[in-house]
């Protein structure tokens, strides 16, 4: 079949919108129509180059909704017209990682999914013949895309497709990290580094935990009113002090904080994010990607001294037995979605949105496939980009 | 009062033996005669002058045993005659830190500890006139020496004090890293870098703890004969491999091990458990204490894939309420601390004890003030340097 796809031929280069052939679901494989995606940091890391697991011509994209149109054979799990949110940490019940009950780490698919390719060792997508390579298992800046059953999470059909794409990443990533994670605690004291998508989530995930202080730290304000609004206690811009920001913060909590979380990705940051835990118990948890090659650093006395440095992908949430009652929490009105759409546009506007993210200028554009089904909808939140 | 002293005057100098006077307790303080005490590497690690916080001179020491012999205004938790190990992390019951339940770091004398002082701020000790610094607030190098009442642990009268000094740092280190910082479970693999006292140590607490693996590590196949006695499955040393040992442990345990210990100091050590542990959940414990101005590093994709980086001091052990339970464990049999005891000696020997350590030989020599109160007993474990 043919589906238009955005597509990414190398490093550095503008997606280009193309009608391409896509081969249908096989074994224990789902075809799925993506009905929204949204655009998240490591979209763009993987563009810029930097990402050194970054394999090119690709289909990038892997925070997205959509609906079941095709399942392959064997597929049990869900059948045509369910709604899905495609997973790029799959879940199988198979694999010793998850029977472990320790990580949602699943290996099953890592090795194929890791060369942006099917489980079988190849690619649905092609251009003119040539192939085209899969991104993180997802590939969501494609409208029709193929999936492997253990990478598809069936949620609540009572969740607006217009807007549960960030249920793909940024919100059970930041949230997730906290409650899962760090397991931050009713009273703690929480910092997040990097106000983008992923640590406004924190503030919400710190916020159901009942912290006490939650202090937002970016170095660009104008994010500064929307993570009051999402629970933030203060926000603080390191631009603003001549001291390095972790101290600066561990004399703002009179000794540090109990826990971090560095979302952006920057190793100077992971750094200061640990050593503004408190002596004795503080908890770093790193959530964003570093560029190829970079390292961490620290003095030892560090954790000699009781703090804890740890990390988290996709928030530790297993992707098919828990992100659905994520959504449920959400559909509940436990907490809300609508502060991290700022923008909308059609699936081919889709360069704009990675240059309103580079810019820090969106928290996330929403691109939509099929604009008259989900761009009509009323009160939709953030603003449409006209085309 | 005069008391009998090895005075460190300066780095990488033998230790001098000498009559020194000593000031009564004062307040709130106790004094105690230091019946044995034991070398340990962190005595020499600030005797070699790469200790950032060695102050000079002073009378190193910190892991002994002993009679309290008077007590000051005010002290009520010990009595003279009472038996009792120093603690160089002291244990106030009024610390925010210890009343916070997450960890053994008391602040209450950290300050004065760090500096060589008592808490009022002044030296028991001097020289002719001249003020001799105190060392980890406990300096076990003197046979008679003052500390604070919070840094005395009372313990049991059947503790032989021929012995009991290893329960004053290695042994409680070594088993309060797997129970109390790592929290290691039964069927658990774990490896420990170092099989020195501590390492020894750890050894013991993972088969107290149930462990299915323990591997032992280090350059000395001399230690290892030792370390198998103690409980440890496997050792492998280093130099027999041409890949980097983190690969060689993963390969042996099938992805990494649950647990890793470093008890060297060593940053590229640390660098070599934490990776050595197993995606999704190995953790790695920091216990060695590195050189001046030292630091890890790793790339934080290490933590990001679920292993987590930790660090503990005196094994998180609460040296009044929980070290007395741990020499009880030890008199029980749950454990036994012979075979840490590989050499026995005079107080004027104490050089000696340094060179030994020094060239790998002795896992802990203990020294003895009085030898004919304690060398004479039957049965001592390790062996007797002539005088």
């Amino acid at each position: 079949m043919k589906t238009r796809a955005a597509i990414a031929w190398g490093p550095n280069q503008p997606l280009e919108i193309e009608e391409i052939d896509l081969e249908g679901p096989k074994d224990g494989e789902v075809l799925v129509r993506i009905v929204t995606t949204s655009l998240c940091h490591t979209d763009m890391f993987t563009l810029s180059g930097e990402d050194p697991e970054g394999l090119f011509p690709c289909i990038l994209g892997h925070e997205g909704c959509g609906i079941v149109e095709e399942v392959g054979k064997g597929v049990t799990s869900v059948k045509p017209g369910d709604h899905v949110i495609p997973l790029y940490v799959p879940e199988d019940p198979n694999c010793p990682y998850i029977q472990s009950g320790k990580t949602n780490l699943c290996q099953t698919i890592r090795a194929t999914q890791g060369a942006g390719l099917m489980p079988d060792g190849t690619s649905r997508f092609s251009y003119k013949g040539k192939q085209i390579l899969h991104y993180m298992g997802t590939s969501t800046f494609s409208e029709y895309t193929v999936l492997p059953e253990i990478s598809v999470a069936k949620i609540s059909k009572d969740a607006p497709l217009s807007k549960a794409s960030v249920m793909g990443c940024a919100v059970p990533t930041g949230i997730g990290a906290v409650r899962n994670t760090a397991k931050v605690e009713a009273g703690a004291t929480v910092a997040v580094f990097g106000l983008g998508a992923v640590g406004m989530a924190v503030i919400q995930g710190a916020v159901l935990r009942g912290a006490s202080r939650i202090i937002g730290v970016d170095v660009n304000p104008n994010k500064f009113p929307l993570a009051k609004s999402l629970g933030a206690t203060e926000c603080v811009n390191p631009k603003d002090f001549s001291q390095p920001i972790h101290e600066v913060l561990i004399e703002m909590t009179n000794g540090g904080l109990d826990y971090t979380f560095e979302a952006v990705g920057n190793v100077g940051l992971m750094r200061s994010a640990l050593e503004a835990c408190h002596k004795g118990w503080g908890e770093c948890t790193v959530i964003g990607v570093a560029g190829a090659g970079q390292e961490i650093s620290t003095r030892p006395f560090q954790l000699v001294t009781g703090r804890v440095w740890r990390g988290t992908a996709f928030g530790g949430v297993l992707g098919r037995s828990q992100l659905p009652g994520m959504v449920d929490e959400w559909l509940r009105g436990d907490f809300d979605v609508d502060p991290y759409i700022t923008h909308h546009m059609h699936h081919d506007q889709i360069n704009t949105a990675f240059d309103l993210l580079q810019r820090g200028e969106s928290i996330r554009s929403v691109i939509h496939f099929q604009p008259d089904e989900t761009m009509t909808v009323n009160s939709l939140p953030g603003q449409i980009i006209p085309r």
